[in-house]
């Protein structure tokens, strides 16, 4: 890498780049997606994409998942689970679309059309978490970052306990692949649902997100900069907590207001 | 939305979200992919979205592009013309998969897995930038997007004159659709290949994206954070100039550094 000042000298420098290697998820022998991810925690991202997509319903419906190589996950179904998108289109495509018969869609038919149902109510998880607990999460986040992390670039996910315990970090260059591998390791250590727990996410908190959350469970999603507006309509009508902007000592809650306690 | 500060009085305030919604693309009737996507410039969101994902060579393979519903566009191709996919798995689906006989693949074989080939040879540009202009850009940009924006929460793509003027500027909650919309608006105006300019992104700079600045011929690629070790290595093995950590008075250079004057 050079570095390259204005009206100054540029100078070599040594940098280490977050890693970004795609890995492809195979069923049953078949590749069903292929993200680009930071690679490690591989069968976590694997299965947890799975589960928080809607395409497992749990360990019991696998047979084996194995690493056939460095950036490939094979998944071997149990007999009776296809773990494969169902709306397929005319082609037999394994990808989800909209699914509306009208043509067009927009705020909560939006929801409807993308959304994936969760075996959790979110909603009636009587957890209450205190602003100060709150607060003080993006910190300990960072934190735990600074230790485990040796290249900038990267997002993370932490799982925290009401009390701001934090429980699990992982990090990716995709968000979404930090919150699966999350996903995964709390289903493999039968963790699901995560009654209680609070998912805090570096950055933005997408659709994608907010959806991921309820999939396994958790009633507070926090971020720390700005969520997304079907991001907060989702929160909303699945009685999610939705905290953005968590800085400082405040934060924006959009969705879920009830469960944060002065 | 409730502003919460720990240990005051919570207080109702309105707040404007970026607006997240899906987009379909269908061509000739069937759906090829979902994106979720800030409305606007939908149109060219579908065609940059084809063009840099090596679908569509040109518009003259289509016969019409229409919103058929808000969030639906409708590509029609011309007879002879599939827009679509061309690695189909076993089942049919037009999903991109790792083209690759052996299992696992790793750094420059991961870019030879995932790689689109462009029509256009970023590396053979002759273009000289300095780094006084492209010290300039973020600037600009944040500047543009004070004007168009009303919302937080949106990433940015700039395209801009080696001499730094800013010809397009476009905003989405995906960094790809931004970009995307870019490159369908250049299409669509007739600028390709994007000779001697410069594609500014805010955030990161993934494979993705240096990937569609070389779809699209733009020989200079610069992001305000991090490239990752992929971006880097195609960068530099396609030729493109690819610049990170650009903010003040300095930046990195990651690949093709030739083209930066002091």
């Amino acid at each position: 890498m050079l570095r390259v000042p204005v009206g100054g000298v540029a100078a070599h420098r040594a940098d280490l780049l977050a890693v970004e290697e795609p890995l492809e998820i195979r069923v049953d022998g078949e590749p069903l997606t292929v993200t680009m991810r930071t690679p490690g925690d591989d069968i976590d991202l694997a299965v947890g994409f799975l589960f928080t997509e809607g395409l497992l319903g749990g360990l019991d419906e696998v047979r084996e998942i194995r690493m056939c190589d460095e950036n490939v996950a094979a998944v071997t179904a149990r007999p009776g689970h296809a773990l494969r998108y169902q709306h397929a289109d005319a082609a037999g495509s394994a990808r989800k679309f909209l699914m509306t018969s009208a043509c067009g869609v927009c705020g909560k038919d939006s929801i409807e059309a993308v959304r994936v149902r969760s075996a959790f109510d979110v909603g009636a998880d009587p957890v209450r978490v205190s602003a100060a607990v709150l607060a003080a999460l993006p910190d300990r986040l960072a934190g735990a970052q600074r230790v485990f992390s040796r290249t900038g670039g990267l997002h993370a996910a932490g799982l925290f306990t009401p009390e701001g315990t934090l429980l699990v970090l992982r990090e990716d260059v995709g968000r979404h692949n930090a919150v699966d591998k999350v996903a995964g390791w709390a289903l493999r250590s039968g963790l699901l649902p995560l009654a209680g727990h609070i998912l805090l996410v570096s950055g933005r908190a997408s659709f994608e997100l907010a959806q991921k959350a309820i999939m396994i469970g958790v009633p507070v999603l926090a971020a720390v900069s700005a969520p997304s507006s079907l991001a907060a309509l989702l929160a909303d009508e699945a009685g999610l907590t939705l905290v953005g902007f968590l800085r400082g000592t405040a934060m924006n809650v959009y969705a879920g207001a009830d469960r944060v306690t002065p």
